[in-house]
C-alpha cells in the first residue's frame, strides 16, 4: 500500500477553513484505505495529514477527480506553506479500510511525490 | 480524537522483525482507531507509525495491556533511534474505526474493531 505523511500551515486565522474543505473532499475516493486530518496543538496553523491508498496510482487517480479537484482550488489559497511531505510503503495495521487486519500487501507500486 | 505520528529507526537488519511485531500488537486494543505500520522506501532502516485514539487516555491505557506490553519489550532492542513524534488533535477523515465517514466525533461510544 501506498502512504503519505503531509503537514502544511495554513494562511494566518484560516486554518479551520482549511480543515473543513479537506474532510469535506475525502468520502468516495476509490483506493483510499484511509485519509486523516489533525491539528497540531502546538502550533495552531499547521494540519497534518496521513494517507493509506492501494498504490501510488490510486492516489493519482483521485487528483482528477472533480470533488477533489474542486476541493484542490478552493485549498490553495488557504496553504501558506509545505512542511513535512514522506512518501512510504504501508505494511498494515488496523483501520485500513476494505483490509483485514495486519494482512501485509504486496505493493509492487512505485511511491512517486505527486505535490 | 488524539492522534500520533511517531517514526524511529531499527537496529541494522531488524526493520522486517520490528515491523512484525509492531503488526502482531495491533489487535485487539480498545479505544484505538487506527493503527498504521509503515516503511520508508527512502530510509530502509526507517519505521513509521501513524495512530488514532479515540483520547490520550485511551492511548495512555493501551500500555498496560499485556500484549503490548510484551510488543514493547520485544521490540526495545530492535530499535537504534526514535525520529518524529508528534502528538496530534484528529479532526476526522475516512478509515476510523468505529466512525462513519467524515463525521466529526462526539465522543462517549467505544468503538471496536468489528471487521
Amino acid at each position: 500500500m501506498y502512504g503519505l505523511i503531509g503537514s502544511f500551515k495554513a494562511a494566518p486565522g484560516r486554518r479551520d477553513e482549511l480543515v473543513a474543505l479537506l474532510l469535506a473532499g475525502t468520502g468516495d475516493m476509490p483506493g483510499c484505505r484511509s485519509y486523516v486530518v489533525a491539528q497540531d496543538p502546538a502550533e495552531p496553523d499547521t494540519v497534518w495529514i496521513t494517507e493509506v491508498w492501494d498504490d501510488a496510482a490510486s492516489h493519482q487517480a483521485s487528483l482528477q477527480l472533480p470533488a477533489v479537484r474542486a476541493a484542490i482550488a478552493q485549498a490553495k489559497p488557504l496553504i501558506a506553506s509545505f512542511g513535512e511531505h514522506r512518501v512510504l510503503e504501508v505494511v498494515g495495521g488496523h483501520g485500513l479500510c476494505g483490509e483485514s487486519h495486519e494482512a501485509p500487501q504486496g505493493g509492487g507500486d512505485s511511491p512517486r511525490d505527486s505535490r
